[in-house]
């Protein structure tokens, strides 16, 4: 099968086109239509075997996660998705794994009404490339540099699950059975981006970023472009019932370095706790207040005690760990 | 050097903030503002080593035509560029080879005024994957589509030089002198995108696509989505003088499917012969009349005595040659 076969094969859909599209799949270029008054917002993310996910993943779980972390990261900005682009490099056209990873991508895609309008089909080392393109009305999409002195810090979510996956995958961690096991596997495999969170923030949150590389590093993020501090609640992190089974030291690490878990991290005035609470509620997504952004520099983590923790897991670097 | 460090150190640069462009790198998404009336024109194009390039390719050349591939499909359509995304995996953090990237890269986007807005970095099998994203006033992107029988074929500049450097890397053919390789070396890594000729056919082109796969491969690209045949002249392709003295069936073979051209194919009526001149003349960008569009179906290639040659090269396709 060539490449031209295989993108019209897997890749080209038989549904009408797709509204705010006339041009899609098949020409130079997507063509988008625009709405007034909207800005673009665009995020790219790139996933190779052995580092973002095993060889062993089902191919359907890979096209969804492929997608749900960029939609994630649109989901940090506010931004309504539009549109997407795939460039696939593969060893050999495997027509089983295209199969499945096209049904993960698109049930997730449907979900979001959201068009993939190009992409790109290479021999190589199996690598997945996806480019995300979203809308928000112009000034409000949300940042990081946004915070402020004060705001309330709050996560979406649980956090942890898919790095006590991790730690089962490299032998630091047991768990008690095969269900626990998949429990912790699918929040690794099967993120959920936190799109309708995110866009019901506008306006409420000041700042927000996804939890990609763990909960510790990303909201440093925030305080640096922030130019703020932080005191968070390590107690408080919100964590599944499998997590909160296994030992503390393993809660800990899973909650403030997990990574992979695309959670949106965000701080909201004080004033407006009930705001944030009726955006959770219109959203389905549970939200936790987990600590304060605060003018002293520096990220300070407390146990139930308000005593600092001594030291604490530093955050996935893709070249260092 | 970790993966902020490296976005830092080569991807970020310590101009001002661009024009149109709100949020840059550095947050989850970059915002771009949006021109009232325009539509947007995406594309993504991916390179592998060893399949879109060679291991030997000085990096500042990799960086130039890692965008200028991209940078052609939007010149098709007649979109002006706006901004690009740069994913980029490497096995390891390779700094002379980053420092070259980035000096080819921003080189390009500088001469067309286009902002690198986000990317990624991670460790894997050398990959580039760049998306560009771009904007035509609404509803008149230059398509595959749009051909109509009579219209006049014109090519953009000259075919077949990169081809001819395959040929000489492959040891399928010799040249006369280590300047003449590298002038069909500079043709294959230097590729110049006619992003100013493509806006310039905006509103007098009928269709348009870039060459990256051949000529034969890509024009029939226009011919199934406009639902047309051609007469193509062999003879009156355009070439260099470096390819006019080689063999004629080397030359029909670099100029039929050369692949790697990023020229612009292009159909206009003959009543706009003129303003296709003056298109050309207005972005400095030599264009051939080259055959014509027909109702008749199929790709008729003829040579200098008005006899269909018997046989055409395939064009390139990245899961079959």
């Amino acid at each position: 099968m060539g490449e031209f076969d295989l993108i019209k094969r897997f890749f080209t859909r038989e549904t009408e086109a797709q509204p705010g599209v006339p041009v899609g799949i098949g020409d130079d270029c997507a063509v988008i239509a625009a709405t007034p008054g909207m800005q673009w917002l665009v995020s790219t993310d790139m996933l190779v075997e052995g580092r973002h996910f095993l060889s062993t993943v089902a191919p359907e779980r890979l096209g969804h996660k492929a997608l749900a972390v960029n939609l994630s990261d649109l989901a940090a900005c506010g931004a309504r998705p539009r549109a997407f682009t795939l460039a696939l490099s593969m060893p050999r056209v495997d027509e089983q794994f295209l199969a499945g990873f096209a049904r993960g991508l698109f049930a997730l895609a449907d979900a979001h009404g959201i068009a993939l309008v190009g992409g790109d089909t290479t021999a190589g080392p199996l690598n997945i490339c996806i480019t995300v393109m979203g809308e928000a009305p112009a000034g409000t999409a949300l940042l990081r540099s946004g915070g402020q002195a004060g705001d309330d810090l709050y996560v979406s979510g649980t956090l942890g699950d898919a790095r006590l996956a991790l730690e089962v995958f490299r032998g630091t961690a047991v768990l008690a059975s095969g269900e626990d096991f998949e429990l912790a596997r699918r929040a690794m495999e099967c993120p959920t981006p936190r799109v309708a969170l995110g866009q019901a923030l506008r306006g409420i949150a000041h700042s927000a970023i996804d939890v990609s590389d763990g909960l510790l590093g990303d909201l440093g993020h925030v305080l640096k472009r922030s130019n703020l501090g932080a005191t968070l609640l390590a107690d408080t992190l919100p964590r599944s019932a499998l997590l909160a089974r296994q030992p503390l030291a393993l809660q800990r690490l899973c909650t403030l370095a997990g990574g992979d878990d695309y959670e949106l991290v965000f701080s909201a005035p004080a004033t407006a706790r009930a705001a944030v609470q009726a955006a959770a509620a219109a959203s389905g997504t549970p939200v936790t207040l987990i600590g304060r952004l605060e003018a002293e520099p520096g990220l300070r983590v407390l146990d139930g005690q308000g005593q600092v923790l001594p030291q604490t897991p530093a955050a996935f670097d893709h070249f260092k760990s």
